[in-house]
């Protein structure tokens, strides 16, 4: 991936939509894709988020403003899912992206020509935006994968493969929803420590996990790899991820096999893929290993990926309980730290997850796993700020949680920052925890 | 699921198509359901296997040969993959079987009719029947994982969990191909047993895993369960997965979150689906536990399924190494053995699957997980008849295999009998393992 920089990037461009200028996530700078249906009842189509509107990338398709590649691009993102404009790859999207960055620029006289395409972002409606083949979750936090390890396996924390193996796992495509989906706490089979046979219970230990979601944009040939050179072609944005986690599901399910029930009740996703063309001026070196820690294998190293593969994000997380609301408390920050928490870049993660030839295709949606930092104030999960449920987390009403409570709303949200530049964001990834079904 | 029989499994029913009778998988008894291209090119289409002859449902759909309701089910199954049909459930496809057992049924006056809708099945390229959503491999195989665990982990062969909980996690949907398709000896990260650093290298333990699938139909409402007695209405029918493994990659890689590139570079599965109706006649007793097993959780346990949730399904593997073809030997069979050796029925792992609201979806597909039986002349992998690679199998030809060479012929098939019954089968699921890719 070229660290090319064009004027979409200018942080002096300004929209001629107010909303955007300052906006923490979609300044003219971002302009990221999803799936919107209006108000109206249209059909669900692509569009780009600006400010606190969306931009209606069928209705562009149909203008007379855009060139035959942007055009394409647009044309691709009008059906009922991305996965066509994310099958095109990196030109026609950066073509877009130049196109629909030029026709919201203040400067530039498109005003009375797309006006008529923005609908308020309050209006609308947002969906999954790809049709996702396949989700495949990894492991790349190395201080989450240290803290459950020892909640988990106390004698033996980080396993020997792990600083050799960006380790991943099948997760269920089916229920990858949109930020904002209720979070109905799942039953499932689970042991409680002092029983001894298991029962059919309504989750007691319901957590978050706070994760990038990679979106995939063209596949690779079945049965060949994609180098770790060629990765970035492959990589076509990224969002938020949840993955919402029944522990105690999870404890007694996972062995030998890995987590099922545990976690394949709802994965949530915000709705807008940053693209790798708005990540370019936040790309970073890969923070060095640790002394004495193994080098990649070479087929998981490349010069530029450790020069520049790593993103400068820092993740927040926070929690509002339904008495929280009721008085009148701000959201409750649980955690904040930088995505450079990564072992693994996300380069990395398709040149593994390709070198055996899997196909991986258009739509397709890698989570990375959870990402901690080493201290308490950056842990990205419940599980890990409460130590197994043994150190209660203090709300502002002085509700304490282990882990989440009926009525409690979990947000994710993540800002990239880099010196000269203007910030863009994700958006938010919610989720309000709903009681069991009864029975 | 209800024991209703109908004239479609009538022993005497014979077809007026010749091939039929006495043909070892596909007599008028059976009618599975698959997709086709015939080999003039055209467009995939659903089919149903009659002997040695595919009838064109989309051909079928367009005729006045159907009542609505068959009409209904074979116009779901005239698109570019079996999904819609799935979705309709028991109804629309028993509809339909009735309607095509008739047309073929040889005491009846329907041939001129119908033969210009058939294809010989020699002619015609097979594929993957539904456009799979999630595949999930489960692990009910109890000898199997008896065996397995005994590599993997001497001290702990079967986990506290095993007896509980059907133990299944996600598979890779994009890599799973129909029968034929040729097996990539795949690279992976692997630590062979004496190195002290792990290395990329093609796998020198590839081996295949005998299973059954199981094509779902009509799936639930998100975050709603699938009950233990509504299981079966959402079983369209089963054939034969090979679930694909390289051991040496999924020693070093499976802790803690379970197999990842170890599978995922395929899973072959056979191109009929061979429907619920076709298998009524063979539904079994699910065989007792053993004494001191506990029983299932109330909501795996239902006294129909237990009565007749197995089925009689006698399962084979076959070798043929390269040189056996050449010195014109017939293939080795590797195992023989019942389905019955599942722990769980095919019921119970709808119902767990949704216990926790997941949804499935139509043309969803679970692998069984290896179907081993007790003693050696019935282990359904490599790994088990080897016993982790220490002792060879012989060949006819004097060639030794711990795990699957280069020009191997690996062969699933399946024979479901009953008293006073016509057998039916699946036909084959096959793969030829061809040299990895250099580099």
């Amino acid at each position: 991936m070229t660290s090319f920089i064009d004027e979409t990037h200018d942080p002096q461009r300004a929209s001629w939509i107010a909303s955007a200028q300052g906006h923490p996530d979609f300044p003219i700078q971002n302009l990221p894709l999803g799936m919107f249906s209006d108000g109206s009842g249209g059909a669900p189509r692509g569009g780009v988020a600006i400010g606190d509107f969306i931009l209606d990338l069928a209705a562009l398709a149909q203008s007379a403003l855009l060139d035959d590649t942007a055009r394409q691009a647009a044309q691709a993102a009008s059906g009922d899912s991305l996965n066509p404009l994310l099958a095109l790859g990196a030109g026609p999207r950066r073509a877009l992206r130049r196109a629909v960055s030029a026709l919201l620029d203040n400067d530039l006289d498109y005003r009375d020509a797309v006006m008529p395409m923005l609908h308020p972002a309050s209006t609308c409606t947002l969906h999954v935006p790809a049709r996702i083949g396949d989700y495949t979750d990894f492991y790349v936090g190395i201080h989450h994968a240290t803290n459950v390890g020892l909640l988990f396996r106390p004698d033996n924390p980080l396993l020997p493969n792990y600083k050799h193996v960006p380790i991943g796992y099948h997760g269920r495509a089916s229920s990858v929803r949109v930020s904002g989906t209720p979070v109905l706490r799942p039953h499932g089979q689970l042991k409680v420590p002092d029983a001894s046979t298991p029962a059919l219970a309504a989750t007691r230990r319901l957590d978050y996990e706070l994760e990038l979601g990679v979106w995939i944009g063209p596949g690779n040939v079945p049965g060949s790899a994609i180098s770790i050179e060629e990765a970035g072609q492959h990589i076509a944005g990224i969002g938020l991820l949840n993955d919402w986690s029944a522990r105690d599901v999870q404890a007694w399910e996972y062995q030998p096999l890995g987590p099922f029930l545990a976690k394949n009740f709802l994965t949530t996703v915000s709705p807008w893929i940053v693209t790798a063309e708005a990540l370019m001026p936040f790309r970073i070196a890969q923070p060095p290993r640790p002394e004495g820690d193994p080098a990649p294998l070479p087929y998981l190293l490349d010069a530029d990926d450790q020069a520049q593969g790593a993103l400068a994000i820092t993740l927040e997380v926070t929690i509002m309980s339904e008495r929280m609301r009721a008085d009148g408390h701000a959201p409750l920050r649980l955690s904040r730290g930088p995505a450079s928490n990564m072992y693994w870049t996300i380069a990395q993660l398709v040149a593994h997850h390709s070198v055996n030839g899997c196909d991986l295709n258009p739509g397709d949606l890698f989570g990375t796993g959870t990402i901690s930092g080493p201290t308490r104030d950056a842990y990205g999960s419940l599980l890990e700020l409460s130590r197994g449920g043994a150190e209660p987390v203090t709300l502002p009403t002085g509700e304490t949680r282990t882990f989440l409570e009926d009525g409690d709303m979990l947000s994710l949200s993540g800002r990239m920052e880099a010196d000269g530049r203007v910030s863009i964001g994700f958006g938010t990834c919610t989720g309000l925890v709903v009681p069991a079904r009864a029975g």
